[in-house]
């Protein structure tokens, strides 16, 4: 049932003031909506979110985006992910339904302050700080990545983008070992989804995340961060610029924050000790 | 009262294997919250939604916004905008109130619907089209515009952001004239943040857009297209790929949608004949 992430389209490319008409690429854009399943004796089901998104790796992307916005914990607290059958033709493949497990305690109040964002925990970087900082674990990883592990990963991350070679469109979020090891990537017309699709596949596979760096092909901005720190994982790399609160975040957080990483130099903005010769 | 939309931070830079610690520039990143003031007899005030932003141009921002979401249609719509001074200290310059005219039938439940994305119209890529097909008018502008104006854009965009070329991590979305004057250009660390600053600037000039063309720094999504299409502005360019979604929307409205903008070449995916030699 999953959709294509791909289609084709026709164009006219302009080069050096010639037209020329032929048929190109395109990354797949399409909604997804997750519906979520709680409760014990009574269940419920609520809609949880829309979002756009690239289909390929859908279940990636909703156990990923549940543990970043702290729903579940462990893969556990899912009984089950399926794609909604009773939709309409056009929507097959596009709604997902999540069953948590019945004994999980879930609020879904508290879950909708967190995405429409109210001023309740004021309107200032240093509260949005505290506010991840109050719900995560400090980073303690006392890993050590060497520098020619850091430039050698944009080529890797590169490599394994099969669509992106073809579409240009696409970006990505891979995980690498201490060793340089690209362990697994995602992709998506979204940044913050590619990301989602990487923590849901490194989740489901049970990976331990204490040795591990992660690159995005894109600038890292306080959310990414926040997602990062969310899964404890100790070294984020991003191939852009990162933001003055991703960076202040970072610091807070015990992350080892990396940008415009190229291949043959970097910036280090926070925990540089984790970075070796 | 508007905060500083650059600020400084020590960095390690790796180098060639070499560690090398420096003063560095980073794009700020802080949250804004946009509150709404509206009613006739009865003044009602509503926190619409908040957003991180870069700070700087936040009015062009908050104007722009509402004008991509339907809430106002024209300047008049607006009162009056300030920043909000009954906050905490950290949070000065991060609340914005907007003062609606009381004439202006504002139905929050509505606008709700739209940011917090139900499935009431459908989870497919046909009825998201639909639901932005139904909320404008139709692009009637017959303007032409050189490949050569096109061509030249992204110097010219890149020339303009004199923030940019410190940091490396802002977005820019400039407006241009059929003749490929840069008309205005508004930049922050999110792609649709810097949209909307733009048109909101240029919403403010009371500048007349069918003879116009934006260029955006990133890719093209179904959303920067339908903030476009709701301005009815009839080309839009973007240095990056556009998504399958974004290519259907724009042929749907009658926008010429560009794509992968270099300085000798350019892709067009909808309405050709606005192209000329």
């Amino acid at each position: 049932m999953p959709k294509l992430s791909i289609s084709t389209t026709g164009i006219i490319n302009s080069s050096q003031g010639n037209f020329d008409a032929r048929e190109d690429l395109l990354a797949v854009e399409e909604p997804l909506e997750i519906r979520l399943t709680f409760g014990d004796l009574i269940r419920k089901e609520m809609p949880l979110m829309v979002t756009m998104r690239t289909p390929g790796n859908d279940f990636d992307l909703v156990r990923g985006f549940l543990i970043s916005e702290s729903v579940i914990s462990t893969n556990e607290d899912i009984l089950r992910i399926s794609y909604c059958k009773n939709v309409i033709e056009d929507e097959l493949g596009n709604v997902v339904r999540v069953e948590l497990q019945p004994s999980l305690v879930f609020d879904s109040k508290k879950l909708q302050r967190n995405f429409y964002t109210s001023s309740s925990c004021g309107v200032c970087g240093k509260s949005s700080i505290e506010s991840v900082i109050n719900h995560c674990q400090p980073i303690l990883s006392k890993v050590k990545v060497g520098q020619e592990q850091i430039v050698k990963a944009p080529e890797k991350l590169r490599e394994a983008q099969r669509v992106f070679n073809h579409t240009g469109g696409l970006h990505a979020a891979g995980l690498f070992a201490d060793t340089g090891e690209l362990l697994l990537m995602r992709e998506d017309v979204g940044r913050h989804i590619a990301f989602d699709k990487r923590t849901g596949a490194m989740f489901e596979r049970g990976m331990k995340v204490a040795g591990h760096f992660i690159l995005v092909s894109g600038r890292t901005s306080f959310e990414l961060v926040q997602k990062c720190v969310m899964v404890g994982v100790p070294i984020l790399a991003g191939v852009g610029a990162p933001s003055s609160l991703a960076v202040k975040l970072a610091i807070e957080a015990n992350l080892t924050l990396l940008g415009f990483v190229k291949s043959d130099s970097f910036n280090i903005y926070s925990r540089a000790e984790r970075i070796v010769n």
